[in-house]
């Protein structure tokens, strides 16, 4: 069943590759219409995942992210409706170059092809796929959470019909209607027909991903993220920054872990970030300097870091608290912890900030900011397929450009090599 | 003993990523140099290797493939000195973006880390990629065809004794000396060490580190090439590029495999075709309507094509030929059969050349050349690493900057994500 929809993936995703921007623009912006027009149908499917979640005991946290609403509707209908209006990358042209043998080169944006994509319980990342998919001109097999199987095949045949009537075929957009996990492991062995894997949850999924799949996945949304607080900071500011960063949304993975703290601001430093995040519920957990300036007096929220402590992502309201030497201590530590996707330094001297930049290897390196803002709206790319923390390809949040390849276009007259 | 050579390879890539240009060029140039003045040791090495692929009975043509001589040796000695004074792409700092709120972010290229090359008997391909990885500012794990051994050590250790005199990290290459098969599979296996792998050799070899592999693989080298020659092609200068295009070189994988000819020039362009290229010694296979063309005058070297004939990467004196209705039919046939590597149209109607460009999705798209210039030092890349036929990360030639990533770099004020 899997290579029948490889195939019929594939061949959409030839004259997909073909569509112009209006074509693919107006189809989005009649995807976000009928959103809204037959949110009814949507909301029916999506009672019944419900339904079906509370019969099997599923948390209420769990539950709340599976669940549409008419509101959420209108909110994943206007981010559909975004993306219409994003420039489209596709038959971008650069690198040009003539050669000194008159040949003309140039690199031209191609659609990557079919993409693969595997993801736990929100509904909203189907419409979200389907539409960067469509967007940037790629095929896409979706392999949704079972839990909203129902919401999925809803909203899938809602897609289906748009691209019918937007007269661009319907094979662009495909569903594994099949819980079966099994189903998984084959699509991770279509290596004719799908170009890149993107699996959206958490490790275990990216390792099975990994190591199941002939096809490249892009391996990412893992993040043990870290502020260094140096001697120069300007410690008030530094404050709301890291509060920022830690419990805006804690659950997410640029979200922070660590805090390394210059060793002679961290007596004075340590005590008030604690009082302050204290506040919204974070406890912490210290290194031995960190601790012997907490204890005993924050003992109530603080605890000694523990052997594995400076390795957990801890998509929680825990930060872990470590004094450093200075700045080589900092960015060894960083080294060793780090999951390579949003690390950043607080200071005001410049040449710390610049050899942070230049020695610390993450896919996003931050002076005096949040490492909040490692995402693709907040970069400026108007979407986000997926935020990379391989080397491959593309590194951080990725838009639409990064669903796209490039061919080498060579324009001569009648030119052979000599 | 891989995983041990694995961390040291990882250690030294964040050494050798803070290199500056003139470091790595100078280590370049002091290798190019001591290739030269320690020939004779190279050439004695290579000797013991020579012997044993005689004693084992090897061809002719594979001890011509992994003999070195004094020319040989300053043939590679002196591609080890042009890499040297490429410019270094590492540093390179694009996209930048002053974002609304204040934001500064640009991206920065990066060495990719640790390569893991997979080869066949070349002794000059040990320096080659070797010098290009150390110029790209990445860490590199060889592994060479068994037939090689001794000339490889000899030439690794020559390597590694001129990165220590040049103050640069020696486990920034290192050579698996060990001609057990069992330790290619190892290799594949080193996920947190190793960031790409790029096998150089045959189908047989990419399939394997594909199907083995936790690492990302640059898959590439295999091309079926096809030129279509459309009805308005100035005919006589099309001869020249084909003949160029299938003879020059024909073993690589840039070399023409199938001519593609419009079925209204058919009858005049074949007999020439193939009288013009019978005296290089090319055979053809011809289909149906190309064998009625030819059939009988030039049975001698044309034959009726089988099934699997242009689904055949020759890498010899053959060539398909097929006589289609026109530009559609001709896209189509490269679709069906081409392998995305090199193809071509050779026309003077602007409107079907741009058709052309559009719809053939190859790595390299020709209007009115020869498939052979697909090549990094013909697009001016100053070198060339593998050729990709994969979509992901780099297509095509890949030089010093596909051997890159990039990281994203964000400068605020104290930035809180709102």
């Amino acid at each position: 069943m899997l290579e029948e929809m490889g195939k019929k993936a594939r061949q959409a995703a030839h004259e997909l590759a073909l569509a112009t921007n209006a074509d693919k623009s107006n189809a989005l912006l009649k995807l976000a219409d009928r959103l809204t027009a037959e949110s009814d149908t949507i909301l029916a499917a999506n009672s019944l995942d419900i339904a079906a979640a509370r019969q099997n005991g599923l948390s209420p946290a769990l539950i709340d992210r599976l669940m549409l609403n008419p509101s959420r509707l209108a909110g994943i209908a206007a981010d559909a409706g975004a993306v219409a209006v994003l420039p489209d990358p596709v038959g971008e042209v650069f690198d040009e170059n003539l050669l000194p043998n008159g040949l003309r080169l140039h690199k031209q944006r191609v659609p990557l092809g079919v993409l693969g994509v595997i993801y736990e319980a929100r509904p909203n990342v189907t419409i979200d796929i389907a539409g960067l998919a469509l967007k940037s001109g790629n095929s896409v097999i979706l392999r949704g959470g079972s839990e909203t199987l129902n919401s999925n095949r809803a909203l899938v045949a809602l897609i289906r019909q748009t691209l019918v009537e937007s007269g661009l075929p319907v094979d662009a957009v495909q569903f594994i209607d099949d819980p079966d996990r099994a189903r998984v492991a084959e699509l991770l062995k279509l290596y004719d027909y799908v170009d890149m894997i993107i699996p959206r949850g958490g490790a275990a999924l990216h390792r099975f991903c990994r190591e199941n799949s002939l096809i490249p996945v892009i391996t990412g949304g893992i993040g043990i993220c870290h502020l260094f607080v140096d001697e120069s900071a300007d410690l008030d500011r530094s404050l709301p920054v890291i509060r920022n960063a830690k419990i805006q949304r804690p659950t997410v993975c640029n979200a922070l872990d660590t805090v390394l703290v210059h060793q002679r601001v961290a007596a004075d430093f340590l005590p008030r970030l604690v009082g302050l995040l204290a506040q919204d519920g974070v406890t912490f957990r210290a290194d031995p300097l960190a601790w012997d300036i907490l204890h005993p007096l924050w003992d109530s929220v603080v605890q000694p870091a523990g052997a594995e402590d400076f390795d957990t992502e801890w998509l929680s309201l825990v930060l872990g608290l470590q004094v450093v030497s200075g700045l080589d201590e900092a960015i060894q530590h960083i080294a060793l912890h780090s999951t390579a996707h949003s690390d950043g330094i607080l200071t005001q001297d410049k040449r710390n900030a610049q050899l942070f930049i230049a020695q610390v290897d993450s896919a996003a390196v931050y002076v005096n900011a949040s490492t909040r803002f490692t995402d693709g709206g907040q970069f400026g790319l108007g979407a986000e397929v997926a935020i990379s923390t391989q080397r491959l390809h593309a590194r951080g949040p990725m838009g639409l450009r990064e669903l796209t390849t490039y061919k080498w276009v060579v324009q001569g007259d009648y030119h052979a090599r000599p």
